[in-house]
């Protein structure tokens, strides 16, 4: 099992791009972060100088349970489609609480910990984010609390109740917990809740409880840090069976289970010259690359968060209900975004529809039901294998879960009443508008 | 990995005791079984010349995707009872469909394919074993026809939609699709349903069906044989780390898990003289070792069955509802009763809540959420290193499933609301004298 994570902003410092503050236009530092989490966490996002980070020992024997996950080749796939592609799929399903999110939960819990932190705050969606840090503090006997969405929290108990196994408290937003929740309730009592509020009430609870950490599952350059874990396995695996991999594919929601597969890759495509091509994924409810710009944003819609060099809809983008819920997000890792403008990753963006379509083949071929997100790469590497068929190509694709927490698609999948995840051209035009009246109203763009 | 699977039968022909025709009190034949599954599943069954097992080529290739499961050490676990015992559990839940009972759909789907079926049936109660043959049919491309109790089909949607996905027909039982269901429901028709009534629907659906084979996921001696695998696996494990186990733990419905990790290591016990000592763990609510009887009796309570020697409770025990579905079973595997009777294993019954807080506690310390069933092993192997908290033992227990289709007793367990399992023992009186008046009916007892 690899010792270290991958820095690519270490190796390739031109990746990195700071945030700024809104209000005057200057670059941030780490000192800015450090009233919502330890400074370690703080360092490690703006860190451009060291490659390689050591994992902590205890961190490595919370991963060594399911760690290395499993590299496998997905040979009936193969077969049906009638390709001479391989397909091989990594499989983070394995873990625990079924998905990636573990990787860098387990992080910041210890680093919290450590610092002396006593207990995590987060929001969460569906659950899948809150679930892993709900395992996390258990395993470090921290109090956590999760803000999830009230939608949520009332359709889909599972991911809640699996949260109050591991004795964390969930409390549905907007709550009365948090003043801007209690705002938002009295306005508008019937309010089901969102994602920026979400982040709001967790962000609010931990300004004022020093002993409370902001945690929070995606998009932050530590979190890709700490998902690299995936990608430096896979090389191992990879040249363990004398394998190069001719395409890399992983879904983007905030983009750290794509930068977990892709960065430890990067300098093999370009210092030894491989025809490494990477494949970032992405939900035609939320195409940020395909359909949005490349530009500063806030990472929330409430903005909470200092503004962020990104792949952007705007933060006033509101994507329509689907299943793949950790693709629902409006902006993308920095890093993430960089790395696909800088030409190193090509984009695709998916109809729920044919995704699911994918994700049941894969399913009956090769047993494991994946969730929703990760059936956007399934269609990916499909694709790719149709594109290929004569030629021997190792495709090689992140399933960063499974889905038995997200029945409620496969049903209407099944009983054919999806709905089109396809967001309107006019709406994010409207929403791109108002990003561009924002920032030239804070005079940073003209 | 393993290449062959264990025939305990094979070696001590002993524990094999044929079932008996209850018209006519003979032995019945491998023969008597050709109406319902292929020759060779039935030459499995009654096979008590061959120790070790070829697994074909084809099954070890499905195997390989998820197998060899891992053995994990539950240090934090140890840490947290102040236990000198080291406690090791072999996770069958990283299978796709998260329990072992895999071992053996495969197995069965792949012997049905190869003898000319073209359909599988089964009956399920919360859809553990159904989930297991729908993907295995999926495999195999045989249709698979599952009849689900018709109260789990209405309130436990996970599995039937998982069932649908891999394709599979899944029908409420009682249902109009036989003779015997369309007669239940004319009797009954806000009926419920029952394992029993659905047994008797898939057998009939066989019967009257020359391309469909009746599939079941335990007590039979070729379900025992393909779970062998589990207890293969971690006898090579065990001698990769230099470890003698002393304790093997593992909860008994039918008894295929218990079968499947405890078989391969009779012959060190026995002629080695190695002390392990093998639990099997019920839950009060079918007590059938600790207050049963060992007598002839029906599998299922509509006799359809032939008469076999176990421990049973009666096929008239109705066990009370309770949230490890998979251990509501009145009797247990002949091959698994006899490995009792002869004092090879001790029994130990425990409440539903006390298994619950074990699995609460292994969850918050090891990550994995334990599905009820396995949540009676994991208490016993805590008894077990509080018992000996001052030797060094090795304790190894079966993690048969994981707990994400279980979620409604961790939400009654988490609000206080669980109910006791146990069941009267005025009750087990009466189902045990119904047993042997029924039996002195048929002349087999004075």
């Amino acid at each position: 099992m690899p010792t270290h994570w991958y820095n690519i902003a270490g190796e390739y410092p031109e990746l990195y791009l700071p945030p700024i503050d809104p209000r005057t236009g200057d670059p941030l530092s780490s000192k800015d972060m450090l009233h919502l989490f330890p400074e370690i966490l703080a360092l490690q996002d703006v860190n451009t100088h060291d490659v390689e980070i050591k994992i902590p020992v205890d961190i490595l024997e919370k991963y060594i349970t399911w760690r290395p996950t499993p590299l496998i080749r997905a040979k009936n796939l193969e077969q049906s489609l009638g390709t001479k592609c391989k397909i091989f799929y990594k499989y983070e399903g394995v873990s625990p609480i079924g998905s990636h999110k573990v990787n860098t939960a387990i992080a910041q819990a210890f680093y919290c910990k450590k610092a002396g932190y006593k207990e995590l705050v987060t929001e969460t969606g569906a659950g899948q984010v809150g679930s892993a840090f709900s395992m996390a503090s258990a395993f470090y006997d921290l109090i956590c609390h999760v803000f999830m969405v009230k939608t949520s929290y009332e359709s889909k108990p599972g991911r809640r109740i699996l949260m109050q196994t591991f004795g964390s408290n969930v409390y549905s937003s907007p709550s009365n917990i948090t003043e801007y929740g209690r705002s938002v309730l009295e306005n508008n009592p019937d309010f089901t809740g969102s994602l920026g509020t979400a982040i709001a009430e967790a962000i609010e609870y931990a300004t004022n409880n020093p002993n409370a950490a902001y945690v929070m599952g995606s998009a932050f350059n530590f979190v890709c840090l700490h998902n690299t874990i995936i990608g430096n396995e896979l090389k191992q695996q990879l040249k363990n069976c004398d394998i190069v991999p001719d395409y890399i594919i992983s879904c983007i929601g905030g983009g750290s289970g794509f930068a977990g597969i892709s960065f430890p890759f990067l300098r093999e495509k370009l210092e030894n010259k491989k025809e490494i091509n990477f494949i970032a994924v992405e939900s035609n409810a939320a195409p940020k690359v395909s359909q949005g710009i490349f530009e500063y944003d806030y990472g929330d819609s409430a903005k909470f968060t200092p503004l962020i060099k990104m792949y952007t809809l705007g933060h006033t983008y509101v994507p329509k209900a689907m299943h793949a819920g950790g693709l629902r997000y409006h902006g993308l890792s920095p890093l993430v975004s960089n790395f696909i403008q800088k030409g190193y990753a090509s984009i695709r963006a998916y109809e729920q529809l044919e995704t699911f379509q994918a994700g049941q083949l894969f399913a009956k071929l090769e047993g494991y039901l994946p969730a929703p997100e990760s059936c956007h790469s399934i269609k990916a590497a499909i694709d790719v294998a149709l594109e290929h068929r004569n030629e021997e190509k190792n495709i090689v694709f992140c399933l960063t879960g499974h889905g038995f927490f997200d029945l409620a698609g496969y049903e209407s999948f099944n009983q054919g009443t999806m709905s089109s995840s396809a967001f309107g051209e006019d709406g994010i035009k409207e929403s791109l508008e108002n990003l561009n009246n924002h920032l030239v109203n804070l005079n940073l763009k003209k």
